[in-house]
């Protein structure tokens, strides 16, 4: 009864996942709905920014040429001949000798060279008519935004794959990007499988239990930044089965199913990919929890077959499915980001196989620490609720103690890796 | 014509507006869209978990009683009297060198209290009726997960204003919780002031830019878990300001402006603040940018005058906004978190007021580390596409060095602090 599988080390499962190349799609969506969405092509500057030369600060445009012979001793004067806001246009051509009163951003008039802020200028009335004075000589270009100093036209400012943060959309904005090109979300299909498995809204009865794998994996996905599409639970039936699975193919990107793949007497995933003809990149992983993980191909769409274990479940979509969907996504880091971090505890039980351990990173004076996020036992959910990231322990025939530096996969986060393994 | 403001500490200003009591509100969503919305009450186990001994394990429940004598010279034999997959209850009563073959998550057959797994039985046939046999003796317990283990029925095992994760998702749904009690995300209204902005879809004309700071906040409003009402950009006309701010405060739980609060010619916030008769808590804060930030309230409603300057106005969003909104969104730790950093790059030159720089933290062998993200002048919007932090810069007579530890305030984070000033 027990089939025979080859087991293969985890860089080498998901680079055969990884050398499927699947690739992503742009659409286009409004600036207002562009948040957290992923670039899809390079952001350029459409404009230099700034477009025209202006004022930075607050205070009196003048011609520099104007103001060398000032000092303390000999304060210049100038006639105030025009008063700008910022989106003003003055249509005065300033002269020897004249200013215009000037707001920050607004646009510097022509003939000026330098702006004397509110704080160094005297400005008073003379027969009705407004003047300033300065005593200190400005040089040319003395507090002026010239055109191009923040970017120039043509210039690429942030990368394609790149999520859209808030400094990003302001971006966006200022180079006209009224509709902005992102990644498609790839829509992930969803099946469960399991006779003991209950909707979230039924009773418990003796030997159920409510389906939680699939929340669980809607919201993985969402993380990862792709949509749900769940078709709900497996029918027993095998022929039923095989029909589901092949017609929920057509609809979606990639297919993932929760149960089923291990070796048990109700496992059917193995048989529905053998009838279906898909090619098996692999159905058993050197790694705790996961090991039974299989991923397959069929008409270029992937199908992750994750373990019904909720924590198994779990380190399989992020290790194996959320690069994929993230390559979709046109991230050159698809994978979970890897860092250093201190162990908090002792992990004293060796085991030959490399660990994913469900933990939470903190920070404590400025150093990554981790600690488990509750027991590690793999059936209990309820170390996942605290869970931020993976602490990688590798197999071999010692453990691990307190104080030892570790590495931790990051599942919060936004950066990725290229390639951890 | 400068008007007079008292300047008062980061701190105090943060208080004076988290003082003004503002209450989250309790909405209903589906399980399906609860991701990474913030809890409004405790997750409570509403039953043990697991709610029945289950097996944890492929192989045969027995009695451990009947294995006592097992060992290598004396393998104990079992009749194999039933055959149960997870959600399917056996009918038997097991009795006396009886076993039930079992399936990982199913209930323990009555009489049952031990598994033995496939591996260490070795399973036969005998005139056509199953048995297996064992060579070593099991415990009371042995590979069984008893009735609340994992949960007690009754137990908070989240708080509330906790973001819901993967995790918690799942515990969602192991509990029933069809409907989840999340908070409503407050509505923020936001006005844009200056008659230099241009919309986004405008061609550019000289003296004018596109408006970018509307687009930016409205996407550090989603961040930060709020809902956004743009109302576009306030009139230039005094009165027209005034009732479009004194109406659209009806409409929002609180109102963000930018630009016009400084003591510029043409900005109107302040005196649209007196005509309403506001309470202003501040004016004029001791930091860089964003000095001339003004909170008031009215009617219930905070206001936020942010500078139009984009990087005062994005910080100015992070340290006095942000809190709001979190703890309309139950979370108890609704300020940036801090944590401590190794600078990267000098900034010698001294500032006497808190400066905040936007920064990039990175982790390097486990260090937190911290940079600039672009070049620091108030007008450039370039820095904030980079920026995942803000370095603080405490105000003073000198400057800092690479390698010195500084505090900085995370921006891409959900974990908060409770109060980081």
């Amino acid at each position: 009864m027990l089939e025979r599988r080859k087991t293969i080390p985890i860089g080498e499962a998901v680079q055969k996942i990884m050398e499927y190349q699947l690739h992503g799609v742009t659409e286009h969506v409004s600036i207002n709905e562009s948040f957290s969405r992923f670039l899809s092509e390079d952001l350029i500057a459409t404009s230099d920014v700034p477009h025209f030369d202006r004022a930075p600060y607050d205070g009196f445009a003048v011609r520099s040429i104007d103001t060398t012979e000032a000092s303390q001793s000999n304060p210049v004067e100038f006639e105030v001949v025009d008063h700008i806001g910022a989106g003003m246009v003055s249509k005065k051509v300033v002269g020897q000798n004249q200013a215009v009163r000037i707001m920050t951003g607004a646009m510097m008039p022509e003939g000026t060279d330098a702006v004397v802020m509110f704080e160094v200028a005297q400005d008073y009335e003379k027969d009705g008519k407004p003047f300033m004075s300065i005593k200190r000589s400005f040089k040319k270009g003395d507090n002026v935004s010239f055109i191009g100093e923040d970017a120039k036209e043509g210039e690429i400012l942030v990368k394609k794959g790149t999520v859209i943060n808030p400094g990003i959309q302001a971006m966006l904005a200022t180079f006209g990007y009224n509709d902005v090109p992102v990644a498609k979300k790839p829509l992930v299909g969803l099946f469960a499988t399991g006779t003991e498995l209950l909707e979230v809204y039924e009773e418990l009865v003796p030997g159920k239990i409510r389906n939680s794998n699939s929340h669980m994996i809607a919201a993985q996905i969402e993380r990862a930044g792709g949509n749900v599409h769940y078709f709900g639970k497996l029918p027993d039936e095998f022929d039923t089965c095989f029909e589901a699975v092949k017609n929920a193919l057509k609809e979606v990107d990639m297919l993932i199913t929760t149960g089923g793949v291990s070796v048990g007497d109700f496992d059917y995933l193995p048989a529905i990919y053998k009838k279906l003809g898909a090619e098996v990149f692999f159905n058993k992983v050197a790694m705790r929890p996961g090991s039974v993980t299989t991923v397959a191909q069929y008409n270029r769409k992937i199908l992750f077959g994750l373990s019904g274990n909720p924590s198994a479940c779990y380190v399989g979509f992020e290790l194996f499915a959320r690069p994929i969907i993230r390559r979709m996504l046109f991230s050159k880091k698809p994978h979970l980001r890897r860092e250093k971090a201190i162990l908090e505890v002792d992990f004293l039980k060796a085991n030959p196989f490399t660990r994913f351990v469900r933990s939470s990173v903190f920070i404590k004076d400025g150093r990554l620490k981790v600690a488990p996020s509750g027991l590690d036992k793999s059936n209990i959910i309820m170390s996942l609720s605290g869970a931020n990231s993976l602490t990688i322990l590798p197999g071999g025939t010692r453990g691990f103690t307190a104080g030892s530096e570790v590495e931790v996969l990051l599942l919060e986060d936004q950066t990725g890796s290229e390639w951890p393994w």
